[in-house]
């Protein structure tokens, strides 16, 4: 039952990755004599318990030895080009309960590295004279465990490696670009999953509950993030977390949640109806905000400015509520009054990759203008880069009402009209769209017309 | 869809709790003017990430409070019987994003407390003299928050306070009890929801996933433990936590798993055949176990020393292996040699609470006994007490190779009997038992007999 589409034949390119990182550090005034040295996340307890947390690999480790086991260690000659991953030793004690773990030999034919050693063997390994230099070390910031030394080395260095795999890993290779495709192709169906069981489901939690299963049985043991199951009004909470609520009664659903393949998020939200049917303000709205959706990817490609995608956003959806009649007046007066960002008030997208928010997108909270301050990329898209596409409409009385009470932006809003919309709670549609050199590839294959989201 | 069955009405005792705790801590040389400070869990990030770790609530303070919120805080006034809950004040910018959060008003609906402030409330709190006295403040070391101050107190202490609680949560209330059957009922369904699964189920995953979605569906959203669901000799592993390997061509699985329900556990183990029917080495060892755990649970009440009914559990295990043909030789210079403990490692049980493994057990992990040294209860069992009761026979080769190469247990131990028994893997069964004054009361009611672990 495993869900195989998309799953990237070989081994994780940490070589490749690794080599791209070092690249970046030594034309940035790095040292190309330099050892980069990198730590993985540790398997800790929960508190005053037994039981230990559940464990997610370090995203700048994974990025650099494709190995997702806790307790491990790396390092890069830049010189040598030699990426050495360093694993735990066998201990017998836990043989007995937990059985055999990977052996240096496994792991060397598993992960992409020329060398295994043990954990053990980390200290002496910086220290004893087998690197090309002890000219310069790279780490990270906090990331390096207390018994690890130093000492040998002439300078260190504990930010620009930090940067560099971020800068890195906005870029995807093939590789990760299939293990996104994985995780989206295996949160597709549980997306179809949900929509099958809403029409019979009584509270949101038994959407949570098959997007779960179907994701773990096809092979997504983790999910990419904390899932949103929004049924009726509570879709307009953009953060919802709580789904708990009953769905009698309620007109439609938003599901927004991604299952995470070997580290690579999908992040997928789509708005259906539960009674298979949407209400005439449902529906305007729905084609309202696929209207921006399709607009916006078609405008994606190499080096286009993301902040003019999210701005083309925000003009369909005045478009649209003009013709709704929720607004009223001239389009471009609105526009630049922000008084859009009252129904639609996060930004358009975000890269994805290891993290559901990736790395590299140089947002700007502190912007003044509220049209652009969640907007999590900044300038311009990259081929190769993967780009949430993710617009919506919402119906949220704490967002609107400071817009009703402010005559700069009551005057476009028609109050009579909005009053029939907040029972549609807010609708938003979501891909992973692949920037490509003249265009752009979308990830996500869960179907998204009017005619699929009331026909389940 | 939600399984109320054993659902407590009315709020968590949580003045009944403190009342408890105080009294231990006067009883044990405290002070009875004292003040006790707590502190609930603080929501975390994900490092490097701007996704929030699943939140899990410190069990010390929802103890004294029923309180399941994160960043909150109490203090119990010992003289005065006052109870008195924190909870953070409203982020206006936070409304906007994960709508209102609980008022001090709906708080006092909520929780069994006598008052309910603000967090930026609590060092003034402690300060300015509405405490009956600040002679003593007792709270728990490492969780005090930096910013909290202590200074207006004569004296301080670190250690009672936490032990007070440990020894308290040892003896269930009836509200407590309800919600750890509650757990159980959620808990029984999933059991057999994976039984039912298991015949056309193609991975371990696919059981896994089938127990979350009940668990999740029914009401229970956290599991209380990462569960087992072993295959064929996957079983033998005793800390196994794949649950990713083909069921084909297996015998037996095996299924640990419990739903957690507002904080409390249920801790349940099924070993069933895949095909719907036990081999005759399946079969005998299955019995063996169902009869270590019958006769067990039969010794259960007020007082009784759980050192004996542990091994009791053996000597019924060493005259099953015995009779199965496994072991040959005298049955009590078999126990007395500790043979035994080659095919059940482990204890026969623990205390079940708001931890799995619950407090107050004493074990003694340097027991140079093997026989006991994992046994995680040690003493009597008090009525109110909850234990789980799980024999276990297996089949590991990391265990039972040892024994085989030592003449002192080798020669007890039917070579070939024992080679037609490793692809039975490990037969464990576990239920929850509630402790009364003059027997028990099984909480566990998911079928085990021979029939029901071949008929699903």
């Amino acid at each position: 039952m495993a869900n195989d589409s998309g799953f990237p034949k070989g081994k994780y390119p940490a070589k490749a990755h690794a080599k791209k990182v070092a690249d970046y550090i030594v034309k940035n005034g790095g040292d190309k004599n330099g050892v980069l040295y990198l730590e993985g996340q540790k398997q800790r307890m929960i508190e005053d318990n037994d039981e230990p947390v559940p464990f997610r690999q370090r995203r700048y480790f994974y990025y650099m030895t494709g190995c997702p086991m806790p307790e491990c260690y790396a390092t890069y000659d830049i010189p040598k080009d030699k990426l050495t991953l360093f694993i735990p030793p066998i201990d017998p004690e836990e043989v007995i309960w937990s059985g055999l773990p990977i052996s240096p030999e496994e792991a060397m034919k598993t992960f992409d590295v020329d060398a295994v050693l043990l954990t053990t063997e980390v200290n002496p390994y910086l220290a004893d004279g087998k690197l090309t230099s002890q000219t310069m070390l790279y780490a990270i910031h906090e990331q390096v465990s207390e018994h690890i030394t130093f000492l040998n080395f002439g300078d260190k260095d504990f930010i620009l490696l930090k940067q560099a795999i971020e800068i890195a890993r906005v870029v995807k290779d093939d590789y990760e670009i299939a293990l996104i495709r994985h995780a989206n192709a295996v949160s597709t169906a549980a997306h179809i999953e949900v929509m099958k069981a809403a029409r019979t489901a009584s509270n949101e939690r038994e959407l949570e509950a098959i997007f779960l299963k179907t994701s773990i049985e096809q092979g997504c043991r983790n999910q990419a993030y904390h899932g949103i199951f929004a049924s009726g009004r509570s879709a307009a909470t953009l953060h919802y977390v709580k789904n708990d609520q009953p769905t009698a009664g309620k007109l439609n659903v938003l599901v927004d949640a991604g299952a995470e393949s070997n580290c690579y998020a999908s992040d997928i939200t789509r708005t259906f109806s539960i009674s298979g049917k949407f209400t005439p303000e449902s529906r305007a709205i729905y084609e309202t905000v696929l209207q921006m959706q399709n607009e916006c990817i078609e405008m994606l490609k190499d080096g286009v400015l993301w902040d003019d995608v999210h701005a083309h956003a925000h003009r369909v959806a005045i478009a649209g509520l003009l013709k709704i009649g929720i607004l009223k007046g001239d389009a471009e007066e609105i526009f630049k009054s922000r008084t859009s960002v009252a129904f639609f008030p996060h930004g358009l997208g975000h890269y994805l990759g290891m993290d559901t928010h990736d790395t590299g997108g140089n947002p700007n909270y502190a912007d003044k203008d509220p049209m652009f301050r969640y907007l999590r990329v900044r300038g311009t898209l990259p081929a190769g880069s993967v780009i949430t596409v993710e617009p919506g409409i919402y119906f949220c009385e704490f967002i609107i009402e400071p817009y009703l009470k402010d005559p700069k932006h009551s005057k476009y809003i028609v109050k009579e009209v909005l009053d029939k919309h907040w029972v549609v709670g807010g609708v938003r549609i979501e891909d992973d769209v692949l920037i490509t050199d003249t265009s752009y590839e979308n990830l996500t294959l869960t179907p998204k017309s009017v005619e699929a989201m009331e026909s389940f």
